[in-house]
């Protein structure tokens, strides 16, 4: 199906993409590159990628499809050096978490929008990360999330689109705005979550002593807290209004189920935690099924 | 070791330290008690206790040692109603997650706290809740605090201990004060944060569609969203006031992060995130070795 596939950042998504499309034979050649070439050379060793050059510019010559799978912050600068070398008929996409700063600094870069730049976002990941944490079956029973506009070609999002349903997942098109707002609320707001709750307790207690007494309960719930900083700062600096306003409904419930624990009104407390509980098993069925 | 063990409220903890006890042949008869005769019956089939009664006066007559693993509502109306009958030389230790409400509901009860009464939480569980869902090797592994006072009969203390060691539990003692606020901080915290997200998320959202978009981060994030709502509530009653002061000093850190992305503040940010990335792996190599 692709002849030459570029993957810009061959890490967890980048290198389950990778070998999600090598499993299932869809691409003849997968060149990589990054900023590190140790990281490229394990990359290559492991079979994920078929060769790699720490110069983008190199690595997007002849590429019909080129992944961009960095961080949200390389985004910006990969745009500004590649926007002379990317071929007119090469299909870009990328795989990151905000959508809508993606959008502006590719339409900063190239003057407007490529017209074969398909925005996408794969809704899967651990908290591992690096190509070591990669594997083919990630995307498997996943969404992945397209939001082009109304100026994207049609054929490319069709590539697109056929690229990630090849990798088991599901695709699904939505506009900019609706995903940076549905993705801040499920996602953003979670992992801020998370890295505050245990940056708060680590700061109450710095002996750690108070982490013996944690339980199974805190490893499921600040897993999140083990991603990678770098990739989740970008994210909360691209995607910051609609973090903000999620925030900001977190706070004001939070608000609500303290007022009812200072005034010991059982029936409120209960009311909050049976609504959450039935919400939670729902979207539990809908997950695992 | 116990020859007439009873425990009141056979459910995930409950039937888990019997099915424990039964394993290691430390019981001679369990017998069980609670309120729904249903859920008793199904323990007697599963094995889990040898014999029932819906009514605890009977239940703990005879008995050596009684476990009360209610949920921490239902503790003060038992104390009272077993406050006549129980023998000074039986030994009570329960399972509650708050201490000092326990502790207070006991001593109002009684006049004064019995000596045999040892205040106990075993740091385990599952978001699952009943009989159905206990397991003998529950608590391997895991940490049980006991919170005995000036008062405390050290013979009472050291069977507690035994019979925990005995599940595979490792057995600490702190005070009730230490144990209500390190459990608020890294238990009742956490579960409080939960809860509020999925019923933010699922208000924001009346058709569910949202939940869609949420994958595995949010599963595990809000793992502990599905357990028993009556059961936390009641945590939130009786800890009230460290569970409060435990919300205040998140809101404190959560304002913080708030103003970092307000002002993008790149640097701020991820010095928040790696702090916390630190802290949660140091605990992550803690709890599983």
């Amino acid at each position: 199906m692709i002849n030459r596939l570029c993957i810009i950042g061959v890490g967890l998504i980048g290198g389950s993409l990778a070998r999600g499309l090598r499993q299932h034979k869809l691409c003849k050649t997968i060149v990589g590159t990054g900023r590190q070439k140790s990281s490229l050379e394990k990359a290559r060793q492991l079979g994920v990628i078929d060769e790699y050059t720490t110069d983008p510019v190199e690595a997007v010559k002849h590429a019909d499809v080129i992944v961009l799978a960095t961080p949200l912050g390389a985004m910006a600068p990969l745009f500004l050096q590649l926007k002379h070398v990317i071929q007119p008929d090469t299909i870009i996409t990328d795989v990151g978490s905000a959508k809508s700063s993606v959008v502006k600094a590719a339409t900063q870069a190239f003057g407007s929008i490529p017209d074969n730049f398909v925005p996408g976002h794969p809704i899967a990941g651990t908290e591992n990360s690096g190509v070591e944490a990669s594997f083919a079956e990630l995307f498997e029973n996943r969404r992945v999330i397209l939001t082009p506009l109304a100026s994207t070609s049609p054929a490319a999002v069709s590539l697109v689109r056929k690229m990630w349903e090849a990798v088991g997942a599901t695709v699904v098109e939505m506009s900019v705005e609706h995903h940076d707002a549905v993705l801040a609320a499920t996602s953003h707001l979670p992992h801020v979550l998370a890295f505050t709750l245990v940056d708060a307790l680590a700061g109450l207690d710095e002996k750690q002593e108070i982490f013996q007494y944690a339980a199974g309960g805190f490893r499921d719930f600040t897993r999140i807290a083990s991603s990678d900083p770098v990739m989740w700062r970008d994210i909360c600096l691209d995607n910051s209004a609609a973090i903000l306003e999620s925030i900001e409904l977190f706070q004001r419930q939070l608000e609500q189920l303290k007022s009812a624990i200072r005034d010991q009104d059982g029936e409120r407390i209960q009311t909050l935690f049976v609504n959450a509980k039935q919400a939670r098993d729902r979207f539990l069925d809908q997950y695992d099924s």
